[in-house]
């Protein structure tokens, strides 16, 4: 796998972006020895020798104005230490200017570098241009494209024309239809530049059949969506130990307490839609009934900063009926957990892309809150599903790399 | 599988031992709608067609003389109208004398219904007569001895000539040897009648080579040990967890208040070594390192009754080295828990045995806190090996039963 | 003080007003042996032989319809044997038509049981009549109002006209003015009645000047308002002492769940502000600054029933800036712990007016959630308040009754 | 007040002395823009003008040997920075050897810098002799000594001799008697010196008859005994609230995990003794009643570090014998917390001891977990104590300082 490859993160300028970036850069200097990387640590994914993330190319769009050294800082996640080494490095990330709709699609007070182009067509004209030069610029055999920017306003799928098919798609491109999302202009240029794309966050974006249609007719891979950092994830592994010991739950009641633009964000209640949709599904599948009260409750709280602080009430009877709980109290900062899951899944997809796999990664599921065309929400199955693919197709008896 | 069983409990009037039977009646009398057995729940495991519940007959030893009802009644676990509801059945359940070694393995305060007998020796004569005796009664093909008792003082099994060989067994029970506990004595009497054995205590019993020697001659079976009911089953759910994202764990603090009596044994620092013992083994294995800070506490808490309330620290870095945190606030009813595993271990039990399986059932291992011949502690991995055993075994394409 | 006393109370059929009377009765049973009154067992109070529970008769008001009993069963706090017992007693208990404005201050769904008038002056005119009657049926010298009903919705007291004198509020009535809530009507019966009136609730009713002034004129008095049960205790207790200790506060994010009527009823956006209007004021008063972050979130969650559990995270720096955290997590059953305090103001109320206190009495300030006419919310400011002024107005040299 | 005065830690390298002396340094330099000191915070204490910590000598004994930078930088409490900007001063201060008794009253592997002396009667003369060279080194008018060291083992102190007269005490320095501990010496030498006395550890060090009897002789005052930082702070908080509440306490258990000296010092059962018995003595004077189970326990947890984290289950009982309960979770810097309480002690004992006031300060109870001849434990008691004490005996009308 001699290629070399590069990622574009959209919204690099975020506390995920530069947390993922000064992250490999402080890596490349040995300023971080132990490897957070399932696909370092993992028996079975290290035996695929994917690309080392010294080797990746980083850039990105956004539609704030500054260089990632000053972005890192002001976000208060990587140390200053760290932050301080890298800081040349940071300064030559390539950030370019975004794809702001005139729709309120993201938080109008944000857009003060955004692409300027008279329809939605013409956008993506830009971002399929960006991601060619890109590419030529440094020499890359191809770039992942990641979704890494706010969480969008809530949008329904069922019933609107230019999410059903291509060619309303193109033609609502071309109207400049607000029902286009600036995130689904990306994950568009992405799949027209044979780009794999990987949507981090809980917006609807490739994930409308014009856009997955789209994505099979250029035979490109996708992965998403939204990342499985925190709560969703202890969720997903301890609603399969109830299920597994007959314990039944009469109630799950999460908060989520969180100081960061994402939280200020969500503040908004038709963003917040959005992720509660990700948050609240996976429960009922897992314990294969619903009868129970489950609620997910996000505030915006300043003194958390990057840390996401998780409550959870879980309430369960057992033999005779008798009540019983559990309460989890998670402190979790969400910049370092997605960060390794985000350079894990551009190996990843990147592998299986030179492979020759097409469509959706339903292998990648165990990464994500709402896995695309998968249902099953149980970590352990996901986990599974993921190194039993990696071994019967890519491995020699045990764990050596065909 | 048409056998008549019965299971005779080690500790029949203690809170667990009471919580079962009651439970049994309770649910032949309609009284419990749900069933809480994951034996009755999970598709593979319901396709076996175990012997129902209702079918099994009860007993036990105990060195406490009262009847079950009045014990339950005392143990405040079950409720007074459950309890008045099965008053009669309770009342009938068969209550043996105990057998109480004269060197402390129990708490002597407590021998009240002791079998009184010269020697070691005479003690199992006395518990295989017993046996003998309930299956001839009760028309039963055969029992399964189930160890519920306070957990014992902590022995050293290497170097004890006793316990090596099942020579020196037999002459240390001719002379009385105090090596020799009384939970042995037990796990001897199953094995000499052919009954399969179950420990859900961490005492030493049948795990010294002298009894699995015994055992392998026999063509018994058992499992064991220390049922997994609460802090050490969640802790082998998120330890996985933990591992399966790299996150690194650096500590793991575990605290356990209860109020029963149970938890005044363990206020006895040599009962409590072990049960720390079965508790503290399973991070290591999982995490495969073992630098970080693990710790496990009991402490007996008068106002926790029943419940054992749990608080759990964990402790952990990930990208860059960052410090996370997760807590766990655990309150569940010891004996609620550990019902229902009780009786799924009766029915698997007397499942394998019948269709001719020998020796330790290692597919049980998800019941223990330290199972028998079975070194991985990952509960999902534990659970899947039942799965797959009975699956591949037992069942025709999907789940029928063959 | 021999005069004789009943107590009348709006949301008669409430979870709190049935755990109080049942509670009451109970008592007089023998059934409840400890007193949980502070007026019991406080030196101080306990020293001016206030009127005993036994002897108020009880009573009120709902637009329910049903007796009390079953009312008390449905709230699953008393428990069913003590409502057996006291059954017959329950029963009897008078429930008069409650009043219902037809706009919409209560949720009408719940409107089964309203008094028939044209307008608000004719259901001021029909409880009057009800507070006649029933101090005539019953030979009472007078009886206590007490406001026990759902939070109603957030209204704004300034520039509104029928608010501001006592004219306009009976032209108000009169023209049955929408702005004239169900809770100032029986406020208003109160005062013409010259029965004494507290606000247990979080609702504006006597707390409008045309009201005050109209007490002032009828010589009555009143307390309020929105009892200090739980979470906003501790709250003014935990204040004081990181106060006296110099420690910065940095924010509190308090949560609270609950799944009673109480909370249903706070589910909706409009009702839910009149009560957290009480609960966020008291800390920015007590610190002396406000530069920190002050949540107070109330969720439904049916699993709690009336237990209300609330969850806290109070961050604050000490020396050279440092952070660091206290969390609290409450499990309080609302309904039990109100009723003692209702007990305790029902009977201070009736000695202060017996003695001739006029107007607002301050010194119960440490009962209210938001004390009217006192500013301090410090607790324990708040309960010296109190002894002080029993001891310096009633008592001789320590603390023997006048 | 012109006087100028030093203050001698005993323990002079732990970490709270370097905390408190880094950061009285840091302050000078303008690096701690807020005052984390009552009396500066406090409109009450501000008015007595107290001496400016920044015109305070430092100094003190330690049996380490090391510099103060280079201590504080090994406890990881103060930020680096901080250290750095305070490098030259920190190295400055003057770190004497100390007092080792030959018969472990302290941890024996750390008297790396011990006096070197035949007896006990021969360290006192070494310890007069530090104190009076120290203040005329300095120009000082008197120094306070406060004990800072690490808990001792427990002592009984009824029955011993040489505790209970000056004589006795006395002749057992002259013949080295092992009863008479490091910490007494140190007791001594202040006393002998006129210096006063701060105990904030939990050891028995001037409370022995014999050593009250000295201060008397001598007119000097004392203060003491064990810190009120964190857990017992809010202890003797909550439980008047629950106590004013009419709220039965039915239980507390207390754990407190902390990784730094003084839990490794604790790990030891004879020392942690001592530490327990301050701690829980609280709750039964400020309930008045002693029928419920009150447990604290310590715990060595490496990954804590100074930071001291704490558990508290508390379970009460409210009307008709419902239960409830509140649980705590406090993370407080063990010597961040310490550190401004030094100062505050300093500052206070300084001008009380220059206004002449004599023998035990009991004023100061509410710094202390086991005042001195206070028996009230109810903090906002012992708070107001202190409030009351200045402003009748040193303020005039309202603050202005007489």
């Amino acid at each position: 796998m001699k290629k070399k490859i590069g990622a574009l993160f959209v919204g690099a300028l975020g506390s995920i972006s530069t947390t993922v970036i000064a992250g490999a850069f402080a890596k490349k200097l040995g300023l971080m020895e132990e490897s957070y990387l399932t696909t370092d640590n993992d028996q079975t994914l290290k035996a695929l020798n994917l690309v080392p993330i010294e080797d990746i190319v980083f850039g990105g769009w956004d539609i704030v104005k500054k260089d990632l050294y000053t972005a890192a800082l002001e976000h208060k996640v990587v140390k200053e230490k760290i932050l301080e080494a890298t800081k040349n490095k940071l300064q030559e990330v390539v950030v370019l200017a975004g794809a702001a709709t005139n729709d309120g699609g993201i938080i109008d007070s944000f857009r003060e570098n955004a692409i300027e182009a008279p329809s939605r067509r013409a956008i993506t004209t830009a971002l399929i241009n960006d991601i060619e030069k890109f590419k030529s610029r440094h020499g890359l055999d191809h770039v992942i494209v990641v979704n890494l920017s706010s969480t969008d306003k809530f949008i329904q799928v069922q019933g609107v024309p230019e999410y059903q098919s291509i060619e309303n798609f193109e033609s609502g491109l071309d109207q400049d239809s607000s029902r286009i999302t600036f995130g689904m202009l990306y994950a568009y240029a992405a799949i027209m530049t044979k780009s794999p794309y990987v949507n981090f966050t809980p917006s609807v974006t490739v994930d409308i059949p014009a856009l997955m249609d789209l994505m099979n007719q250029k035979g490109v891979v996708v992965a998403g969506k939204d990342g499985k950092t925190g709560q969703t994830l202890y969720k997903t592994v301890i609603a399969p130990m109830l299920k597994a010991r007959s314990l039944k739950l009469t109630g799950w009641y999460s908060v989520n307490i969180l100081g960061n633009k994402d939280g200020e964000v969500l503040n908004s209640p038709e963003n917040l839609k959005t992720k509660i949709e990700t948050k609240t599904g996976v429960l009922s599948e897992i314990m294969g009934y619903d009868n129970f009260d489950h609620q997910v409750k996000i505030n915006y709280y300043k003194p958390r900063g990057d840390a996401k602080e998780a409550w959870d009430n879980i309430d369960f009877c057992g033999w005779l009926g008798e009540e019983m709980s559990m309460k989890i109290n998670w402190v979790g900062k969400d910049s370092i957990l997605a960060a390794p899951l985000i350079l894990d899944l551009i190996r990843l997809t990147d592998f299986f892309y030179q492979k020759g796999e097409k469509g959706v990664l339903t292998q990648l599921a165990c990464y994500f809150k709402s896995p695309y065309n998968f249902t099953n929400h149980d970590f352990f199955v996901q986990w599974g599903t993921l190194t039993d693919h990696v071994s019967q197709q890519y491995l020699q008896q045990g764990s050596a790399y065909v």
